[in-house]
């Protein structure tokens, strides 16, 4: 599993839980952005066929989400919104190394770490809620996303020596940490 | 429902039963190129809420078959390929009008003509294959692309007078039966 090296301040907390609407459209957005990236990925690399498979898997799994999310700003009658910029993944991002098999681990690992992050604030978010179907729907979403990191943390070391992966993964770690906490606070996952 | 006002050419479904494994790989292009469609409609247009909720199941219905098509390649020992240009869908997506109202009625009448057509073809290709779990495949993408058609046409009389709708519907029926016997017959849905 991923362990990050730094959790998140208790003000984000505090900040998504006194705009829950503006933050349920984020995540809705959040959720499709995951879906459409393990589809790029999957297309990146039609012949890593494990990759493919699971790709696709989770793909399907983030759409789920999406349409889950939906329903509940549906229910609180809000709708669906635009896209914010999201300067964390745009960051994370940016440390891609160049060359094709560097760049195909970092993505790898970059995904696994986003994910690890998400299942953290999803978590926080569970506990922070009262109890009824809102917090089990974030515990599941949690339980799920505690899946995903560690799907790619695997992926990751089918195809690369797990040393190399050890390396890169400890540099990602860092980075992300120092990112996620220079984040201005917002009603967002990021 | 929307009745196509020309049949494909038989030729059509010989030169996609010669070459079937490159018809796959189109296919489960086309899938989900139809599932970021339905997703992109919904994120253009937010507050039509039943649009939203139809797209939105839509968009999950297409990546699943873009999977199971995948799996149908894996079975042949193929694997996912690069997207190739469709210019069957670039002329009628170029036939919409500007204007926000009359756009978004030819994105739906024209969404539910691609579609006309997949199921006239998907039908074909059933009928053309030996009985077996591929032929059951496509009779069942047949009539989920049947029940497609018929959606996209209901959208548009929900948001439509009826007249409105069958004006436009007509018009773009005869320019994709234009276009579509124009094209140049390939290994490919279109």
């Amino acid at each position: 599993m991923l362990k990050l090296r730094a959790p998140s301040p208790a003000s984000w907390l505090h900040t998504v839980l006194s705009d829950f609407d503006t933050f349920l459209v984020d995540h809705a957005n959040c959720e499709r952005k995951a879906s459409a990236t393990a589809l790029q990925l999957a297309a990146h690399y039609p012949n890593r066929l494990e990759l493919v498979d699971a790709m696709l898997e989770l793909a399907l799994e983030e759409l789920t989400h999406y349409r889950q999310v939906y329903h509940w700003l549906r229910q609180r009658g809000r709708q669906l919104g635009p896209d914010s910029k999201d300067a964390y993944v745009r960051k994370l991002a940016a440390a891609c190394r160049q060359g094709s098999d560097v760049y195909f681990l970092d993505r790898l690992l970059l995904a696994g770490i986003i994910e690890a992050r998400g299942c953290e604030r999803f978590g926080l978010i569970a506990n922070g809620l009262p109890d009824g179907p809102l917090r089990t729907f974030y515990d599941d979403i949690t339980a799920s996303e505690a899946r995903h990191h560690g799907l790619f943390l695997r992926l990751a070391r089918t195809y690369f020596e797990a040393e190399t992966v050890e390396v890169r993964k400890s540099e990602l770690l860092d980075l992300e940490a120092q990112v996620m906490l220079e984040l201005p606070l917002r009603p967002a996952l990021h």
